[in-house]
């Protein structure tokens, strides 16, 4: 029997007027039923592909993959801004609406968040699972357009899982794009997630993932890239646009790597380290900070001031090298008004390297901000004397000449 | 209907015997018409795809896109050098002549430049086009096959866009390979863009795009990567080898990345910046020049001399921070005769910081020349005090000790 | 006819009981002689793309490739820990036991080493061979599954060869993964290559070739990447966790880059070079060394001591910069017996530039040791006087403040 899957020709058992068009969840699931009726052999499994054509799908009914090997792929990441449709006001002369693509409406009726539930009890772990080349859309926003929330989630991935893949997909207007709790391995690479209140998060555990040459762009209160627990992450090659309440949260996060990437930001905090936070490379970035320009969206912001810090580091050995920063904000925005904004925090810990960063401010700015009971920073390379605001005596300063 | 197509398996409407081996770009036009006949309703549109089995497929038609969320998608990107078969002499023994896989012959009869046009009028921009997997062949140069000229271009996107993709495709022997006027998130990765005139322009203005993991390389008068009025563009972890005109060209863009690229060129002007651009990143990358070594091609080159800089820098607080530089030219190459070869030229503007490069050339050279007129560079830990060039004073110098 | 081929839908001429499943060798080769006869012609010789659907498919009978443009293509990496579970014990709880998805079993009864092997004599080079989506697994290991052995390649390229990609495979417990003896512009990008005995080796020579954006991890005496007489590598974005003797390792190398990257490690000599390698880059990467973690492998390591370096040098005008190197080894784990680690050796060589590193250690060590006989090395901002052991006095040192 073929083990290649096509929504669109996929009848349900019992249910000949469940179609994908009206349910491609109940469509989903039962593929996967009779993927794991046709492979009862523990010795063969290799699993299945299921194919997603470009079309419209509504999603009333949560996916829940418990097989490993499944790759659900489509033919196209399908982003098209909601945003900017749901505040154009008149829009009855637009050529399209939505989202397209392999476009899966999330509408579930089931009462769940998820549109595709990973999870699996007992050993092993689901291995090789992969998303590609589809869209998953969540819509609209509750209560309003411009709020960022509506309890949907795009993928949960939710037991310990091993060599996942997410590629090539598109996410827009779901509260949480993607959420994988205890990777190990996982790849997330060449996606478009955006419009989302969070983009990627790794949750509880992870280790050895990547998550390279994506572009990514959350709300102004979710998490563009949120890790905890991450070890040897890698962050790299994305292109990191605005909102979101940071670009990288890392929370109790070590020997994660954040290089290479482009990051658009409105607001403080872009890197936001939250816990004891050890031995992170924050190396050859771009750091671009403007205010909101969007009207829409000017009333809001991520709730941090302007001495919150760009990059706000907690704890011990990080280093922030080779980036440079470029600030941009009338100073009639800044805050607390009249305040000097801070680029580069180092709220708490010890050893924490920053050395050759290059600062372009339109106003005054310290560019490291050291506060008390922090230890042994270097600073080097990162500004003038006047520019490095230090509230210890302990931590060692070389000036850019 | 089904939503897939397949360029072989179509007929065109009162044209059966216009096959997709005759002329694919009717075909595809064709393809496109139907969908837009099929999907009717405005809220309702999430496009198609179009594939192209491997094959050769002549294009005396140009395709006109002007719908959103089209993946056109082939089997393999197919290059071959036609460089090295025009220049070989007899190949009458050789196993094959041509580039292949999904291999669309760009042979317009049409009076049109372009193979691929995408333009539409009105809103919203098209989006999420996808171009995947298939080779774009210009097939010759005119008037010799040393030229790099045709006059053909593969892929012209003429309107404001959001969210495209070129993944995965080959171009050669096309006069300009890879043309977007107005990109947003534009996403180019995973291609094999050689031989070509100019191989990537983002032209008019763009936003937070991305040229990642690509090989590439151009003619000796075109351009690898151009781009205009951009912001926020990365270029990340691509192989950009000879020829080209420069590697990265920038014209009064700013705030863009290039950071961990591996350059290689036969002339000066790798990176090159013409007009102001300010705050761009240039870090983590190698830069090889060596002199032209395939003997066809050595009675060209770009037209700039030694004195050019390799890297090209006009405007404000771009960063040039450790990358390597490689120059290993004879003595007898270059020019002006006798002259002393500029690696790093800040020909004009303020506050641009080069920090801790390395330079090994096999003959003396300036490692930095700031010409008069430039203001407040700082130049750290990439030259001797010797190696350093100054028609200002206005500068702050510490030598690599 | 269709250049479009499916494995399971192809029966081999006069062999009509040989499926895919029992020999995915013999129908590859029996589908690659078909379409070497259906074009015949010199001038249009496109190839073909052959899938493989979700399986498990035994290979009996290598491949052997030797025309151009040929794209095999599945639909899943599939790989699954076969390590973990034949260090597991009883598995017959376990929901699956095997990798999977596009799932190719290495099992050659025919005397080869090779799963495919590609080459050509002839001119052109084959050009633009494409691997994509599916699993390459040997199986097991001999003499125990924990040795990393058992005479299997997964892919070995033999001739010289053009544009040729490795994307989104999966290869499992080969000794060797993937061996490519001399390449121009190869793409190994995306892919997942772990629990081999060796992962990537380019041999013979190779220029202008890419490894990006994989998850990597060889055996204790294999090789992660290895590349001999390299020009211009850009090893970049991946993220390369243990065991592997080396992450990197370059022989007679010259002029690659290895930045941006992610690696982890049990063993001294992470990157390793052999013979003179000039003009290397490593800049931006994450070092982690940590003791082997996994018991079944504890009693095993890649025979180097801590005086080795995590990073070994031999050749000129190496540039080291703005890497983390994070070494947490118990001393009692340490070789020599009261050895003081070393995390660079220069062991050989001139003008190497060892610049902005940042060393967090549990233990006393030497961040730089200077072997005798090594000339003009600059060591800036990478540790204190104390932490620099020089058997030389011809080198430059500006301890880090």
């Amino acid at each position: 029997m073929s083990t290649v899957y096509d929504v669109t020709r996929w009848t349900i058992p019992g249910q000949p007027g469940v179609t994908a068009k009206h349910d491609i969840g109940a469509v989903i699931n039962s593929i996967i039923a009779d993927v794991k009726a046709r492979q009862p052999n523990q010795a063969s499994k290799p699993g299945a592909v299921i194919y997603i054509p470009p079309g419209d799908y509504s999603l009333k009914t949560r996916v829940v993959i418990d097989v490993s090997y499944l790759q659900i792929k489509g033919s196209g990441h399908g982003f098209a801004s909601s945003s900017i449709r749901y505040n154009a006001g008149d829009t009855s002369s637009w050529h399209e609406l939505w989202p397209g693509a392999s476009h899966v409406k999330v509408e579930n009726t089931d009462g769940h968040a998820e549109a595709f539930l990973v999870t699996r009890g007992g050993a092993p772990r689901l291995s090789s699972i992969e998303f590609r080349d589809f869209c998953i859309d969540g819509l609209s926003f509750t209560p309003t357009q411009n709020s960022y929330t509506n309890g949907k989630t795009g993928i949960r991935i939710a037991s310990d899982n091993d060599a996942l893949k997410v590629a090539g997909m598109g996410f827009v207007y779901l509260e949480r794009a993607l959420v994988n709790n205890g990777a190990d391995a996982f790849n997330v690479t060449d996606n478009f997630i955006a419009e989302c209140g969070s983009c990627v998060e790794l949750t509880g555990a992870s280790q050895a993932s990547k998550i390279t040459n994506n572009l990514i762009g959350a709300g102004f209160v979710g998490f563009s890239i949120f890790a905890e627990n991450a070890e040897g992450l890698l962050v790299q090659g994305n292109n990191i646009f605005p909102r979101g309440r940071s670009m990288v949260h890392l929370k109790t996060s070590n020997r994660c790597s954040i290089t290479g990437n482009r990051f658009q930001a409105f607001y403080p905090g872009m890197i936001d380290f939250e816990g004891v936070n050890k031995e992170n490379l924050i190396v050859g970035n771009h750091f671009r900070r403007v205010p909101e320009g969007f009207p829409p969206l000017q009333a809001f912001d991520n709730g941090k001031d302007d001495l919150y810090g760009l990059i706000h580091l907690v704890g011990d050995n990080n280093m922030v090298s080779t980036n440079i920063v470029s600030f941009d904000v009338p100073p009639s925005a800044i805050t607390p008004s009249g305040a000097t904004p801070t680029m580069v925090l180092v709220a708490a810990g010890d050893a924490n390297f920053i050395s050759n960063n290059h600062f372009v401010t339109n106003t005054e700015t310290n560019h490291v901000v050291l506060d008390a009971g922090t230890t042994n920073t270097k600073i080097l390379d990162s500004g003038t004397a006047a520019q490095i605001l230090a509230f210890t005596t302990n931590y060692t300063l070389r000036p850019t000449p």
